[in-house]
């Protein structure tokens, strides 16, 4: 099977345009078919300030009332996509924005939670995986945003990273899916001051391990857990490391690779 | 030649939710291959006093800062195509939103006026048919907004009647284009105060004949005087009506026909 790449590109990245340029120009130069994911950043925040809508956020998710879903459109969808996606055709990447809604890219429904009401929030049901695996043979590079829609006309906001995963699983019967996860530390740290402790690779029963004597932080546990399970589902490998060394995904990759 | 029908939408439409309701069922209900431009309507201008940006209109085009094109960005692009495709799939109709950007769609530079600095404000150069026909073989609805790019990393506001027109020409090679302008009135109206003197049919000929004897109002003359070099270049038919009478456009037309 041919090697896709999926890139999942954080806030970081995208709020600093020195970071982003290289990052753009690394992406542009990797050889295998190739999918960008991304989220937003600070700029919806900061729309969201300016027009005096208040925000929550709940557990690191956006409680999404229907006047934040307005500003998460226009900022994930619109400025951010359309900027990437101009940027990347500058590099000659023939590159494509699409939202979950396009043509039914991500089936979503909004989340039901026992307790708290999200609002506008989407779990993913299903993904077109015919549509992207038709653009990546025309040497279409997709650029996702994350927001999805539920079907009967409504967007909802949807987590970028469980987006990026759930491509990588749906795409992994038809490519041999590495999926990234580009943000702003060297990888998965031994010690969270220190950025030459990241740990180059863990194989799945290592992980175990380091979670039980509490090696790993708090706030990585849930991405590792949701790598693992990617790679459980078929998912080759994940790659978390900094936005600044994806020019070694390809060759002398430096940051932390997981594998079951 | 099969007949492919290119529909521009006005901001009147998308800032009434009942008239774009029918608007987006009866789009949905045309049988040949479609194509839908919009622009942004009222929200954009709403958005930036809202962000306190001063919007300046010359010549009825909006003079575009890079604060202003990051508005437009977002509406267009993001909030309106996004809602404009949620709903559009709500019907079951496979629907795409696109920004110029999107794989290099319309590719354009930006004006060089010799008085007027517009701005990020882009003029046509080029539309990449082969996209378009492509995803109109896969039964794919392209949902345009009014934003394009130069090529160089740079998004520019573009007029979307330009846009409309510009893709109905391009796309005559391949296809009988119907190029619909919906607006407000129910067509060109002889008595702009009656909305029952719409002219049904305007012939090339005739059109210089009424246009001599001023029976058309000077709001209108720029857009039949684009109407007829689309024809000219190329284009079958330009229908100039009401939204609420698209459901007429494949039968019993109500509205202004201009023909070569």
């Amino acid at each position: 099977m041919q090697t896709l790449h999926i890139i999942k590109i954080g806030g970081n990245v995208m709020d600093n345009p020195q970071i982003l340029e290289k990052f753009i120009e690394d992406f542009s130069a990797i050889t295998s078919p190739k999918i960008l994911v991304h989220g937003g950043g600070k700029l919806a925040t900061e729309l969201a300030e300016k027009l005096g809508i208040p925000q929550t956020m709940v557990e690191g998710r956006r409680i999404t009332d229907a006047e934040t879903l307005k500003i998460t459109t226009m900022v994930y969808a619109g400025l951010i996509n359309k900027q990437l996606v101009a940027q990347l055709q500058a590099k000659g990447i023939g590159a494509l924005g699409l939202s979950g809604a396009d043509n039914n890219l991500i089936l979503s429904e909004k989340r039901n939670h026992s307790s708290i009401n999200f609002g506008f929030v989407g779990d993913i049901k299903s993904i077109n995986t015919s549509f992207l695996s038709s653009l990546l043979s025309q040497n279409i590079v997709p650029v996702i945003c994350s927001i999805t829609h539920d079907g009967n006309g409504v967007l909802l906001n949807t987590n970028a990273d469980t987006i990026a995963t759930e491509l990588a699983i749906a795409l992994s019967s038809i490519y041999k899916v590495h999926l990234s996860f580009c943000f702003e530390k060297k990888g998965v740290l031994k010690d969270i001051t220190d950025e030459e402790s990241y740990i180059p690779q863990i194989e799945k029963t290592v992980y175990q391990h380091l979670k039980s004597e509490k090696v790993i932080s708090d706030g990585m546990l849930p991405k590792l857990e949701n790598a693992f399970q990617a790679i459980e589902k078929g998912v080759s490998k994940v790659l978390i490391y900094h936005a600044k060394y994806l020019h070694t995904l390809e060759n002398d990759f430096i940051g932390t690779e997981l594998y079951g």
